[in-house]
């Protein structure tokens, strides 16, 4: 076998020479059908006599907000471009706004813990929150995309943040991680609760998130086909749905009247499903009175979570290029893209 | 918006008219391209004239082992089609073999600890060794995956094992989270260490197996196309070096001289990587005096891991389906050939 100089010493496997020929998986099954809320096929017969109109007055308000949302993006945009701006090029943000500039502020002074982000980052976010509620000193230092710094490339050579460093030496990234360190630190107060049984069952639903959750968000928002959007909608509702189902029925919070850990994973997503998923796709508003609306408001309003979050229009600019799923917009999007998991 | 009954309260995201044409990703990059070891084209020029042989008698020797093990494997499968067995149906082997069935064999007994599991699924394994290790007490029960029992749909209503329930009402599935959940019950050896930050290492690297090694694992298992096999193979093997890499110098375990966390984790793998992807994909043995090496021989010498492997023919029988690529061989594997991340 070929020698390979910058791979340690087993060789390359063999490649069976009779391999049988690739077998078709054939056309992907659909599990969703469009239904026309009015207008011609309504009845179903598309015979062009409109059915019953199926929905309220309040939710044609919110499809028109919707509209109008959308409509101002493309005014937006439209205007950068007769101002020479290339809608071509990727927009990132390179700097927190809002309550999150503040932060980053008061936390720009050198320290032993140093946590490596970039503002729009929802897995930033959520090491961030984490910071925050445990009142664990630190230093935020805002990464550029397209200028890594060397002090990151040492901790992870594929340059992603988050990467936390602590002390000269040590180091560690990925954000489920790096919640289970500052965990282990026994600083501030904790995010898992001390029984057994209930840290597994927080630790069975961040992975529900993290496997189920988040790549349905982005296979929705990078969808660019109608059809392939409402089934990516349904099924994110459903995997989002199963994890309302799982919470504690008063909450506000999953466990009950505080914030734990599961909602710190879920949060940055929460946020931006109403500034990001809203005005690209439709993503609706939680009904009033649910226990989906009660999480959401719990969220929005922690102290943590809004003291990490910049102004909408930064979420909605930053999210662009994945909307319109611009090549090579991050290596996530690559990765939803080419069908495997998050990177 | 159109009511969705059967699902609770936030009404069908609304789905933009105006969306903008799906863009083309192009044609996937090929990052590595097939080295002929020897005959035409050996010297890169495919005009008949051989190259000069690039490997070792002893790597050509293995390269013929490989070839007879899928030689033996094609009579094998050759005469259960003359004996009238449909190739075409899913083998499962439905019961232990080896030095497993004597451990299930002392563990049939009615225990509030109850670990659901199946005999050839590597998940279940990390579980199984785990409980091995700490010698927990607990009962396993093997699950037909034609025939799920209820008493396992009620702890995960995908049927998915490993799932896990200890005490009368509270269970939890996910072979991670069953990993940190005997953890936390601080009963026999840890395997986790005590320091936050090596807690973290392994957590880290954890994350690396499941992410980058496992799906790497099963790309290469049920790729058809040789080209595929080829690309799939050298990509496993950089995974598996970077985790080599990361590994404490001496070993021969993860972090040194007792198996943890990332080993149990790793284990089954292993353990397949030579039964199963061996004999179906040519994946290589070992070479001696590596670090590799010196990992692997630990990781099958240890009585948890021997404890709970069957013979050979279990799992190169049980894998068969993986690497033909039938239809519906697993969830997990049509995951991987949706492109999806691991269910």
């Amino acid at each position: 076998m070929p020698s390979q100089p910058q791979l340690t010493g087993w060789g390359l496997p063999t490649v069976p020479q009779n391999a049988p020929m690739p077998q078709s998986a054939g056309p992907p099954r659909k599990f969703y059908t469009l239904q026309r809320v009015n207008g011609n096929g309504g009845n179903g017969k598309g015979d062009g006599i409109g059915g019953p109109h199926k929905h309220t007055l309040e939710e044609s308000d919110k499809v028109k907000k919707n509209s109008v949302d959308r409509w101002l993006i493309k005014q937006e945009k439209d205007k950068r471009k007769e101002q020479g701006g290339d809608s071509s090029k990727k927009s990132y943000h390179k700097k927190a706004t809002g309550n999150a500039l503040a932060t980053v502020k008061s936390h720009c002074k050198d320290d032993s813990l140093k946590l490596f982000g970039s503002c729009f980052c929802p897995f930033v976010q959520r090491a961030w929150i984490s910071l925050e509620f445990k009142k664990i000193p630190y230093q935020y230092i805002e990464v550029d995309p397209y200028k890594k710094p060397q002090s990151l490339i040492e901790i992870n050579p594929r340059g992603l943040v988050p990467a936390l460093r602590h002390g000269p030496t040590w180091s560690t990234y990925e954000s489920t991680v790096i919640m289970e360190y500052l965990e282990d630190l026994n600083t501030g107060p904790a995010l898992l609760p001390p029984d057994a049984q209930t840290r597994a069952t927080c630790r069975l639903w961040s992975d529900h998130i993290n496997r189920h959750i988040i790549p349905g968000f982005y296979r929705l928002l990078q969808a660019q086909d109608t059809n392939d959007q409402v089934n990516h909608a349904t099924e994110l509702r459903n995997e989002i749905g199963k994890l309302v189902d799982a919470a504690d029925p008063e909450g506000p919070f999953f466990l009950g009247r505080s914030m734990g850990f599961v909602d710190v994973q879920m949060a940055p997503w929460v946020l931006r499903l109403r500034r990001v998923l809203g005005p690209y796709r439709g993503w609706p508003e939680p009904e009033e009175g649910t226990r989906w609306a009660t999480w959401v408001d719990a969220i929005e309003q922690h102290p943590s979570v809004k003291s990490t979050t910049s102004d909408d229009a930064l979420y909605l600019d930053s999210y662009e290029r994945y909307a319109e799923n611009r090549p090579n917009t991050s290596q996530l999007a690559n990765a939803v893209n080419s069908g495997r998991g998050l990177p």
